[in-house]
Order: structure tokens, then C-alpha cells, then sequence
């Protein structure tokens, strides 16, 4: 996506040694790119969250074994190394899938390598790969969702189609395009009228400082909202359809997401309102299926919720509040898991999928 | 209730031309009171939200009113003008049905006066009723749903029963006592274990800054969480009892409240725990039946969402940042309706209801 006119991805290899990402916690106040040059600076800035989001902390986790193997690729004891390394970048977000696909990935490829060269050849190529993988994935899921927004806005005789999205599940989340905002690029792009409701996405605001700001560079309409205003738009006939992405999805089809998103499910179906998760298929876990049961939820500190940073206009810096009484206690989860019974169909590169171990099987196996 | 050990109300007349209130705007990090001597310093704290809450702003309507008569008690023209404050008031909140009556019973009490005097007197009685009333109104409705904290304590042998609760309904938004936090602060003080998680309720921060600040300073455990996160508690077994207040209830039993009830109702719904709404009779629109259609949903302006307002601890001051890009829109509706097939009862000052016509009706017009 572009910003102020050049093209940028949320990662990439700038040099050997250094991979450079976009800083997303200065964002939307401030536009500066970080390089990290150790696994352990990758580890860093994945559990801080200066990148964050489905699948950018997969392909980041991916550039974080590259960055590993430039460390140990002569080290007798590799193999011992690495798998240190890899823990620990998994250990970084729990909740993720592509993290841990990616981290799989990496290792796989690496267990068939003997030599250093080799090594050092194969990490970058296999980092390389994953990264303009969810690229091209996250395209593809642009192009299938858009048809969705296309139906409706035939309906709606040139009014705009009205999409509520949660958290940020945009080109910021991913290396390029997103999930849920790749339907809405598209279709944007290709001239159907769309408005987006932005959901703030307490704690940590991704929706106002991050989806914001990336829909206002690409010109697309859109709306700030508190997280709790959704149920009441849908009453009014004032949302079209619901996209969100995924952390983690079960082979049968329930969605782990941006704590919050359970909510608006359940308020899309109140008022039978089409609800969609977007998602490349390394985020499905097929190996479990009751997403409220199994799938581990993070528990982030408490600070965040205690406390909100924003821009003080009245100084020109960043700064930080907090919004409760000194000593008040505070339960931060990450996620929350919505049951597939209230998701209307599964977005991936393949396709629209039902939410259900049939319709995940059909689409991915056949 | 008590701050720092001394009793308070949250509104009072503190000498014959003096309305003393407490600045609900600066807490949770400071307290102050505030004296309002002219009926438009009334509107204008209940405009700014000084001070907020269904009940009270139906007490402070009243002593707006009272105020008013002071102005104009000798005027020749005084229908006209107390027509014209009345009006002015009633402008101030348009969702809240308790202001609206809490005016009328003023104008008609006044409507049977012809003298200064008499005016005078009568105002300062009614506006004093409907404080004392309130408070008492509260007081009862702890009571009735005490009992229903008792039944859930019994199932639970000694560990806490868990409430959840929205925005702030407790003394705070009252003359005294509350009406979502009545009742725990009635088993509380029995001796029955409770922790209330607190909604931190974006965009005005209500329960962040209030809940929390009324629950610590009487002592009842408690955890705020951000909005978001209440599906997800439901979802894993630790809520067992929502209780909301409202600012105004249909004869068939939807409730208005702070925005983002709604939602929390539905996931009550679909994790088969109890939701409760509690408010005095006043609260009750006789007149309308179909709360989404039907009820005024005040809109409040953009700064609120796009802004927060907290402490800055560095600098010991409030401070007030800008969480999303300079230009982005936001919407800001302060209420949802909540339709009454997801409300378990409503709680009132004469007991429990069904959230419908024939149980409303049941109990007040028995």
C-alpha cells in the first residue's frame, strides 16, 4: 500500500543483516521504520507490539529465524540454538496462529540443511517465500470478498455499503492488503461506494490509531466509533455486513479474534446481518475444533487497560494517561473466540468457505 | 454513601439559594463540589455531564427548577418563563426519561400556585420529594435485588458471585445508593462475597473513572476490563449476574441505557446468564412501547470519542489526548435500547418484574 505516495510493505529485508518494519506504535502520530539486526530485537518488538497483527507477526517471525540464522549458522550446537530461538519467538503471542506456522516452516526447511551456506541460503529464501505468500494471499482474499460487497451494493442502488470492522485486520496486519480490509481495497478501488465503521478496539486502540489511518492514506470513507456502538448501528439498518480477521481459527470453523469481536458477532446475528472473518489459511489450526475450550487466550498486562497513550495537541508529543483511581485492578485479554454457529462464511485465498470442518475441508483439501 | 468517611449525597440544597453538588467531571482523581445558583448553571452541568446518572439528573432537573422559581417568583409573567426553563432543562439529555419527569412534576405542583410565596414554597417541597424519593426508591431496589445476589452466593459455597455491570449506575448517578450497584452494595454489606467486574464504558469512561472510584471507596472487590471483554467472561463461567441501570424503560420493557449495553445483554443471552436492569418507576415511558423505534438516542459530539481524558502522573494534572488521526470522523450515540426479550427482570422500588407489558403493569398498577 502506499503512504503519502510511495509503496511500502510492513516488512522487509533492507540489507543482509537487517530487517526494517514500520514503528505501528507511533502510529497514526508519527510514520518511522525500525530495523532490527538479532532474533531477540525481533522478539522485542513482536511481544511490545511495535508490529502486530495476524499475519505480519508470522512473516516477522520468519525474518526472526532468518535473523537467528545469521547468528548461529557456524555454531556446532545449531539445531540446540535454534529451537531456543524458536520457543522463544512462539512464546512471544500465544494466541497466534501464523506464528507458529511460520516458525514450524522455517524449521522444517532448516532440518534438511547441512551446511552453514546452506543455512543462511534456505532461511532467506523460506523467509522470503512466507512473506510474498501473505501478500499474494491477502490479494486473493481482497478479490473474494469483494464480490460479497459487490452483491450488496447492487441492493443499495449507488448508497455505500456499510462494513463494521474490528481491531485492524488491515494492510498494517499483514505484509500488504490485510483480510478484512482487503475486501473493502478492492472494492473501493474499483469504484463501489463503501463506508467504514471503525471500531476503536480498547485496550489498545488498534482500530483509531491504526485502521483509521491506514483507510484515511488509501481515501476510503470511514467513521470512528467506541467498540460498544455496533449493536445499536445494526438496529438502525446502518451496517451491511461485518469483516474480521483472525488470529486463530479452528478446523470447525470458530474464530479466535481482537477481544470484542464475539460481541459483534452476536449482534450481526441478532439482526441477521452477514458476519465474515478474513483469513489466510496458515491461521487455521486444524488440529483443534472448540475454539472456547482450546484455543489459549492471551492475558496482557494490566497497564493497558489502566492506561491510554495519545497525542497531546497542546504540546506536540506523544503522551500517556491513565483513566482510573491509582490502585484500581484491571483484566487484560487479547481475545476472544467466536463460535462458528455465529460466523456466515470464512474468507481465504481459496475462497468463501462455510464456517464448519466441511466447509473448511472442502475449500483446503480438495 | 461515604466519602473518606463522611456521608454525602451527591446533590443537596446547601442554603436557599444554593445547589451543592459534587463534580462527577474531575473523579476519579479529584473531588470536588460545586455550587450551582442559576437554573442555566444547572443546564449547563447536565449538558457537560458535571453531574450525570438517570436519577440524578431527574433531582438536579428539579432543582434547576427550583432555581428557576427563585428568578422568577414575582415575575408577571411567570408561566411563560418557567415554561421556557423547563424546556431549556429538558433539552439537556433528550434519552432520559427521569429529567423529563422530574419537570413536569414540578410544573404541575407549580400550576396550583398563584402566589410568590407559595411557588416558593411549593418548588422547594417537590424538588426535595422527588431527592428524598429517589434516594428511597434506590435504597428499596437494593434491597429486592439483593435477593437475587443471596440465591447465586448459596449456589456457590463462599466463592464470590460475580456481577457485571455497565457504565455507572450506582450512588453516583443517584441522589444515593444507585440502582445497578444497589444491590451489591446491599449484600456487600451483609456479609455476602461479591466482585463486580466494571465495563469501562468508552467513550465518557463512566465506569473507569466512576464505578470503580464508588466501589473502592465502600470497599467492594472489583476488576476493570475494557468493553470488550465481558462476552468473553460469559463465555468461560465467571459472570454469573449482569445488572444495568436505565435512563428510560418502555411500558413493554426495552431499555434504553448507556451504549453498549445491548450488547452485553445478547451475550447474557447466549451464555444463559441473568440480565437485570434496575430503575426507579420514574424511569418507566408509559407512552411507548417499541424502544428501537421509538426512543431519542442522544448523539454528543465527535471530541469525545476522537479524545480522552485522564491523569497524567508525570506532571500530577489532567491531561487530554487525541487517540486517532487529526481528521478523522467519529460517532458518538450515548445510549442503545435493549429490547426486552434479553431482559431477564426489571428491578424497580416494588419489586422484580417481567420485562414486559403485563409485568410492568403487574407491579405498578396493581
Amino acid at each position: 500500500m502506499n503512504v503519502d505516495g510511495k509503496h511500502y510493505r510492513t516488512i522487509w529485508l533492507e540489507n543482509p543483516g537487517c530487517v526494517r518494519i514500520i514503528d505501528q506504535s507511533l502510529l497514526p502520530h508519527e510514520f518511522a521504520l525500525r530495523d532490527l539486526r538479532a532474533p531477540e530485537e525481533m522478539c522485542d518488538a513482536i511481544r511490545r507490539m511495535i508490529l502486530r497483527g495476524a499475519g505480519l507477526i508470522g512473516a516477522a517471525a520468519a525474518w526472526g529465524m532468518y535473523l537467528a540464522v545469521l547468528q548461529h549458522a557456524t555454531n556446532p550446537d545449531f539445531e540446540n540454538r535454534m529451537r531456543t530461538e524458536a520457543a522463544a519467538l512462539i512464546a512471544t503471542r500465544p494466541t497466534a496462529k501464523n506464528l507458529e506456522w511460520a516458525v514450524a516452516c522455517m524449521q522444517k526447511a532448516l532440518a534438511a540443511c547441512t551446511t552453514p551456506e546452506e543455512r543462511l541460503a534456505c532461511a532467506l529464501r523460506i523467509a522470503q517465500e512466507i512473506t510474498d505468500e501473505d501478500a499474494d494471499f491477502c490479494r486473493r482474499i481482497g478479490l473474494h470478498g469483494r464480490e460479497l460487497i459487490r452483491e450488496i451494493a447492487k441492493r443499495k442502488h449507488g448508497k455505500p455499503v456499510n462494513i463494521l470492522t474490528h481491531c485492524n485486520a488491515g494492510w498494517l496486519a499483514f505484509v500488504d492488503y490485510g483480510t478484512a480490509l482487503s475486501p473493502v481495497y478492492a472494492a473501493f478501488d474499483e469504484g463501489i461506494p463503501v463506508h467504514v465503521w471503525v471500531d476503536e478496539t480498547r485496550p489498545r486502540n488498534q482500530g483509531a490509531s491504526l485502521t483509521t489511518w491506514e483507510l484515511g492514506h488509501h481515501g476510503v470513507p470511514h467513521t470512528l466509533i467506541p467498540d460498544n456502538t455496533g449493536g445499536h448501528l445494526m438496529q438502525h439498518g446502518m451496517v451491511d455486513i461485518v469483516f474480521v480477521g483472525s488470529d486463530r481459527t479452528t478446523a470447525a470453523g470458530d474464530v479466535a479474534n481482537k477481544i470484542g469481536t464475539y460481541l459483534k458477532a452476536l449482534a450481526a446475528r441478532d439482526n441477521g446481518i452477514p458476519f465474515y472473518a478474513a483469513l489466510p489459511s496458515s491461521t487455521i489450526d486444524w488440529d483443534i475444533a472448540d475454539g472456547v475450550r482450546e484455543i489459549v487466550i492471551e492475558e496482557r498486562g494490566q497497564e493497558e487497560v489502566r492506561h491510554m497513550t495519545g497525542w497531546d495537541d497542546a504540546t506536540g508529543k506523544a503522551a500517556t494517561i491513565r483513566i482510573c483511581p491509582e490502585k484500581t485492578p484491571a483484566a487484560n485479554y487479547g481475545f476472544d473466540v467466536t463460535p462458528a454457529r455465529l460466523v456466515t462464511g470464512i474468507i481465504t485465498e481459496r475462497g468463501i468457505a462455510k464456517a464448519s470442518r466441511e466447509g473448511l475441508r472442502a475449500l483446503h483439501h480438495a
